[in-house]
């Protein structure tokens, strides 16, 4: 079996409850403290039959450059990636796309607010920015294992199959005139592409998008991070749908 | 002069332009490409008298753990920290306290976020949690020399001079009732208290807060990042700031 290593208590929670990694072992550190989370861990792997192993803290360091692995590491198989055809036919609801985000921590927290939010899909470009890797795994607090990750060869091919299947286009682009409170999220299915932390989102890409919006600041200090930019704008995406939901009911 | 190692393009040229931080030297990698912000360093540097060496890649490696330096490191002067009751008395304005948040990712991006949304200090204790770091200045871009730093032995003091200041105090929580867009940040100076990554906020500031406040999740992973959380809330509440401005004018 291939394997990768995921670290972090939440991280190995979340994938023995969702059941969609296929585990190798885990590993606890043997100077970890017995607290309710890793008793939870050896619990769920007791009754899935996976084995787990008490080692140094030494030996985890050796799967964890920065050392943040809390005690407990796994190595389990590798996040399936879907393919944007089977997402669409089968799948289907709302998807982020980042066009080349480069810092495993902004793709991590992107998906775990991604999923908060009812995002049900995020599209990768496979040959610029980071794909799923251990801190993005970490980062995201196993939300990995609650959305479809879809990795495309061409961006520009799977915003303009995205449209043909009436998935309206926003792009989150500080040039923007209208404001992200400005359009109406609640009666579309939509793909909304977040850009790489310096360049922003490429020209061919921005050309497809039906809304350009931008977060307007109080300061000209006008540098917000990317992943929370994506969490302002999808949070305000679900706001409206919960004012309607709110009329309606 | 007592020195701190900042690095990271835009953490060094945010420092250079706002001058209120004393250049010690910065060190630029030999094999750091001539791009404009590595230029702009070296222009900012040239008219401020301040010394700039090129150095082997390595030797900034040695300063910064991750590597992440893009090329560019600089000795300055710490961060100075603000008293509370100078910043009430000759500063004044919105503040986020932040209760033991332990990653220094984290803190960056809430700092970075906070001055976006026009906050004018930061609140931290002095003894849990992190302070400002290396890492705090990069992930922040450079925002924490936009805002008052605030350092204090007792949070729960902090919160109850901020009262007695006419502050109203908000917890975000999610065991709250009401929603974070339920109140109306428009109209009032605020504090608003952002928990510890697990523990949230501890139990005697939660009793001192004013309004409790949650961000409702459309699914039932119920775990938002702690900058993104701050995120959302922040740019709530200056959304609300700009209707009533566009209603007034």
């Amino acid at each position: 079996m291939e394997n990768t290593v995921i670290y972090g208590k939440n991280a190995v929670i979340e994938a023995l409850e969702t059941g969609n990694r296929e585990f190798n072992k885990i590993l606890i550190s043997q100077t970890s403290r017995a607290d309710v989370k890793i008793e939870k861990i050896k619990e769920l792997a007791k009754e899935q039959g996976i084995i787990f192993q008490f080692v140094a803290a030494q030996k985890l360091n050796q799967f964890v450059p920065d050392g943040k692995h809390q005690g407990v590491i796994a190595q389990i198989s590798p996040v399936k990636y879907v393919a944007l055809d089977d997402f669409i036919e089968h799948i289907g609801g709302n998807v982020v796309i980042l066009d080349g985000v480069e810092d495993s921590h902004n793709v991590g927290a992107i998906i775990r607010t991604a999923v908060c939010a009812g995002i049900k899909g995020i599209i990768l470009p496979s040959r610029r920015g980071v794909l799923i890797n251990s801190t993005v795994e970490k980062t995201s607090a196993g939300a990995v294992n609650h959305i479809s990750i879809i990795k495309v060869n061409s961006l520009t091919g799977a915003v303009q199959k995205l449209k043909e299947n009436n998935y309206w286009v926003i792009a989150s682009d500080h040039h923007a005139k209208d404001n992200y409170y400005d359009i109406d999220y609640s009666d579309m299915n939509f793909a909304l592409i977040m850009g790489a932390e310096h360049a922003g989102i490429s020209k061919s890409l921005l050309k497809l998008a039906d809304f350009k919006i931008k977060i307007p600041m109080l300061t000209n200090f006008n540098s917000l991070n990317v992943s929370n930019a994506a969490a302002i704008i999808l949070f305000e995406s679900i706001r409206e749908r919960k004012k309607i939901t709110e009329v309606t009911e």
